[in-house]
């Protein structure tokens, strides 16, 4: 294999640089075999450390007209193509990079890919997909923010695209596959949902299984939910936002007294292992899936560490070579 | 004040009477100045306990026409008026009751209070609403499953219910109000949201602060969310899950050895705290709130510990004789 190649938007999401900068360098330390090109303002690049030990990060100076947060997406992509976000899915569309990673604007990213990598045929829209934490492993949910106003066509290609990349990292022959609804019953929920089970019921090539509850994404009784843009990331970040609330009242438990903190204490070993397990932090990272190249977005708030989990997702995935089996396996779906 | 009556639909809910029947027994013997009105199928009365410990519970035999879970609401409406739940209801509307709880089917619920009820004036349908747990108290959030497919003017409405519940039950004289959404700039999100957004931004009778994300919802940052009942209802279910799978993982973590369940034990007092702070069962019983007459509901899947944590909290508000100021906190907003 020859040298992996990743392109990283670093003035992308809230904190920016502060976050992407410190987790590449990390990583580029451990990963000396990848190489890391960044893609920044030119002021930017005086904050990476000495060179020498770096031998691995490239820097690629763009101009001082990034895309902010609160640009509206097709704004972007009219007046910021020479962005750090633009030029790193550019790299990708040339094949100077493998895949590319951005905390920015999920909007003007998804805008980007979509004019930059063009999408898989028989795909209209990318969705963003990641695998969520059940009591049995995982389950590969989409959308969970890219398209917030979505038709059952659409809902139908997500699941496409979900069954395809579950196929294609872990192997399954037939992944099950769930619509996330507010009951059981097939009488609930809205329209959109209710058109898209009709659809999804009639498609030889997917094995639907019917609903599935909020509750029950954690159970792992999907391999593969499909929901649309809103409701995901609405579902997404309530569950990161409910995993902090119950941990840090733990924390908080804990330092009561000096007999809890001696209790927390002793318990290290095995807090670190939940910690480890239950971490938010290690959750972030999400594909940009249906496009024509391996394109990863970080929350836009995620801190270093967070930053950090995303960009090894993308590494580890691009190691095992998985994601370019990504389009013979939709492609053998489609043609069921 | 007289005495408190409360109707109670035992057959509601996955569980059914295994579940409403010894909860009710519990708080019947806890509030020996409540009573307790049981509407049931005849079969299920022989399920309570023996009569002399139980003078303030009131068997009401029902038909055996219960509403099941999977029940068109349409149908339940036309088929199922003299069933436990309608009865329940009833009761309310006729003044024999001063609130109900039914733990069974969210739509026939639903239709049931819009028909036998009616809702306030300016109010078109119910919302449910639930006090969601921040790090700070709470914030009530609504709608929570009552409507799939709602309209800005619903949205609309959800606020002025929230709002004018949030200043009767916790006193506040202008409650921070915030919109559920995907992201906080102001182009975000689906066409609902938006404009939803135009027009609670122009009433002046709302407080009304911008949109909240997922994550955000446990932070404390809004003391009223709106939200449409299906995006409300996967919010809510998949924080319950995520709330689960983070305590359940922390009891395999702390059963691994003798070693991490003598520390368990020795930390018993202090898990106990945060146990009871965040087990996710504190957290069931809604209002269908819009209703001429206090109605809540309990998870269709709640045991026996979860049901009677709603029917506390039904209680405590009737105790509290708070919801009865909802009408007239409902028109001072309705009249600026």
């Amino acid at each position: 294999m020859s040298m992996l190649r990743i392109a990283v938007d670093v003035m992308g999401g809230d904190i920016g640089v502060k976050a992407t900068i410190p987790a590449i360098v990390t990583l580029a330390k451990r990963y000396p075999e990848i190489q890391f090109q960044l893609y920044g303002e030119s002021a930017v690049e005086s904050q990476l450390p000495q060179k020498p030990s770096l031998d691995n990060i490239n820097y690629i100076s763009t101009p001082a007209n990034s895309v902010s947060m609160s640009d509206d997406p097709i704004y972007a992509l009219r007046h910021k193509r020479n962005s750090s976000m633009a030029q790193a899915i550019v790299a990708v569309s040339e094949g100077k990079a493998d895949g590319c990673i951005s905390a920015g604007n999920t909007g003007a990213l998804v805008a980007m890919g979509l004019h930059f990598l063009k999408t898989y045929k028989g795909i209209d829209r990318p969705a963003l997909c990641q695998a969520m934490p059940t009591a049995k492993g995982h389950s590969y949910m989409l959308d969970l923010g890219a398209n917030v106003d979505c038709s059952p066509k659409q809902l139908l290609q997500f699941a496409y695209l979900g069954t395809a990349l579950c196929k294609v990292l872990d192997g399954q022959s037939k992944p099950v596959l769930r619509l996330l609804n507010i009951g059981g019953e097939a009488f609930k929920g809205p329209s959109l949902v209710q058109d898209t089970a009709s659809i999804l019921a009639q498609t030889q090539s997917l094995n639907y299984q019917g609903f599935i509850e909020g509750n029950e994404i954690y159970q792992g009784v999907a391999d593969v939910i499909v929901c649309d843009g809103f409701a995901g990331n609405i579902a997404l970040k309530a569950s990161e936002g409910v995993a902090r609330l119950v941990t840090n009242s733990f924390k908080q438990v804990f330092e009561e007294n000096i007999y809890t903190r001696l209790m927390a204490l002793l318990s290290k070993p095995a807090l670190r292992r939940w910690q480890l397990k239950m971490n938010p932090d290690r959750y972030n990272g999400a594909y940009l899936l249906g496009l024509q190249g391996t394109v990863v977005k970080s929350h836009g708030g995620a801190n270093q560490h967070q930053f950090g989990y995303a960009l090894e997702m993308l590494i580890q995935q691009l190691q095992r070579q998985h994601i370019r089996s990504m389009e013979q396996s939709l492609e053998a779906i489609l043609k069921q």
